[in-house]
């Protein structure tokens, strides 16, 4: 399995703990400010991307001293900067799991537009890859068919959230459902795993899981 | 115009310092521990919503000793406690405008259930009342028609976000669209005003608009 993470600008606040110490397995891309960051914390990302427009000329120097792989990028109407991240993860370096940090808090517009990702057709197939990670959630998306999913230590709560109609089972958790049809978006929240795995299956679109904890 | 308020028990880090200030207008309704933090702050909610069962007896006694109109309520199905208020708000207290404070940052399950409940159809009627409020973002909802906002002080970005398929033009902002086919939900982020108003209509659902600024 191989893990690439990537650390865009957004809040740090909300980071894990294990990625202020450090503590975060596999290799790292950097978006933006998130290059700064990494580097401040003594990681060389394997890539950084960004338009650089918004840093001043010591920070874009942090970054040119430590890092061999630049991308310079403005953001077009195809990709946003997050969006070309992912694809690197995907078709370049090949990545198992993408993680995605710094993407949640701050701006909503921002975080809903990287909670949507999932939705657009151009990354459906990479879209089970993908891991939107911060101190209190874990949010997963899966493609139509059967999922086993393992609870994360200390992860209290278990919501799924439907992208789309779909008719929805969840197999072994507190609340279950049978083959429930869901009419549009919505949010199962508040769910608990009753023992260490969860099996669920549903048939049309994506399926947003989300491990959470209370503060 | 009536303002009804609303304060949730989502995490206290996110409020806008006029929040904090006590300069919010109108009347509140407290859900859960929000009505705790009111008290505190010397606002004595008109109604109190909440199970309380996650409170201790001391937090319960600062409610009941300083709120006439006390419901306990259990969430069931068909509403969480935060749709309840949101329906009192609306029908018993006939609010123009609804503002939802403490719905953001913490659970993202929590979040997402709140921004979602402007696409479930018992709560048509009253989307364009309600507005979700932090210290970075106002959160607003249309139904189909042509639409005018004010550009709100300090706030810099303008996101329109369709919740679902629809035909969008925006009029006079700095990105326009004309009767645009927007295929499903997708945040166009990072749009400004290049006024003080900014006019927008579409066909169908619900549109989310977010003005927001950077930390």
């Amino acid at each position: 399995m191989k893990t690439i993470n990537l650390l865009v600008g957004g809040p740090t606040d909300l980071w894990p703990d294990s990625l202020r110490q450090g503590k975060i397995d596999g290799d790292w891309i950097g978006v933006d400010r998130g290059n700064v960051w990494l580097v401040q914390m003594g990681i060389k990302p394997l890539i950084s991307i960004g338009d650089f427009d918004s840093m001043d000329q010591s920070e874009f120097e942090i970054i040119s001293n430590n890092v061999s792989d630049i991308r310079t990028y403005n953001p077009d109407k195809y990709y946003t900067d997050t969006q070309l991240a992912l694809k690197i993860a995907s078709d370049e370096l090949k990545a198992d799991v993408i993680n995605i940090f710094s993407a949640t808090g701050g701006r909503i517009d921002h975080f809903i537009s990287n909670y949507l990702l999932a939705t657009e057709p151009k990354f459906r197939d990479i879209v089970e890859k993908i891991r939107i990670i911060d101190k209190q959630n874990v949010i997963q998306y899966f493609t139509p068919g059967e999922h086993e999913i393992t609870k994360i230590d200390m992860m209290h709560y278990l919501a799924f959230i439907p992208m789309n109609a779909m008719h929805l089972s969840i197999h072994d958790a507190v609340y279950k459902l049978d083959n429930y049809y869901v009419e549009r978006p919505f949010a199962y929240s508040s769910n608990q795993f009753d023992g260490d795995k969860c099996h669920f299956d549903f048939d049309d679109g994506v399926l947003c899981v989300i491990q959470s904890k209370d503060a």
